[in-house]
């Protein structure tokens, strides 16, 4: 746990937060910079410190996850759609150093920068190119 | 499972797909539309058809996240950075009816319109109210 970090400080109640869940291992606050403030933009935490999300071990990862399911179903209540989004590194949008999962309720036509990606095309031979190189790196092993 | 379903047929193996993994449960394979082409985008999938990731029993959805995290972790000895993202209904992204999860690699300044949202700020008083009307729907149950 870093001394730090502004997430293990809200884990340990010496930051305020908008709390909407808290067990032993995890907690659920709402994002104070949220993409929208229609729905409850809610980050969901591990109380233990780690930096990425590919580091977390699948137990825990899964029940951050589960929280987050259980978020995102309360919050299709009222919107029309919810992205659960890790953001794993800076290139990724991941700003603060704690592994941390975002969900964001989504309404028609509400123009949030979040999966309207332009989509591209491969061509012929480039996706088996890729997806050998991906095995590859599967089976290389540390994941 | 919907016999319309093209990620059913692809869990099936009546439609061929660049597949990285799979299991009893669990298929993972490169999208044909990818953000980007460098890296690998790639989709991990139930077999099992659910609409909507929210409606997926935990246990499932733990195990589809874990190879989910996998492929991450082996995406990102090459990438910058990665986003795991589960977009839940059509105002979220969306479009095939089949819960599915992106892994999408993210290298330095590739202008993916992904996680770049410009955030808002809650005036006073505000976020207390969405917490308390979020932590109404989480307490109002079926979630």
């Amino acid at each position: 746990m870093s001394s730090e970090c502004v997430f293990c400080k809200i884990a340990k109640g010496e930051i305020p937060c908008a709390k909407l869940y808290e067990d032993r291992e995890i907690i659920a606050f709402l994002d104070i910079m949220p993409a929208t403030k229609r729905g409850g933009h809610t980050l969901v935490i591990p109380k233990k410190h780690y930096e990425h999300v590919t580091e977390m071990p699948d137990e825990l990862l899964c029940k951050t996850m589960s929280v987050a399911k259980r978020v995102a179903c309360a919050l299709m209540k009222e919107a029309d759609g919810v992205n659960i989004l890790l953001n794993n590194g800076k290139a990724a949008g991941q700003y603060v150093k704690h592994a941390h999962i975002h969900v964001v309720p989504r309404y028609k036509d509400d123009k949030i920068g979040l999966a309207h990606w332009e989509s591209v095309k491969y061509h012929p031979g480039e996706m088996e190119e890729v997806q050998a190189r991906i095995k590859k790196l599967l089976e290389e092993g540390n994941c």
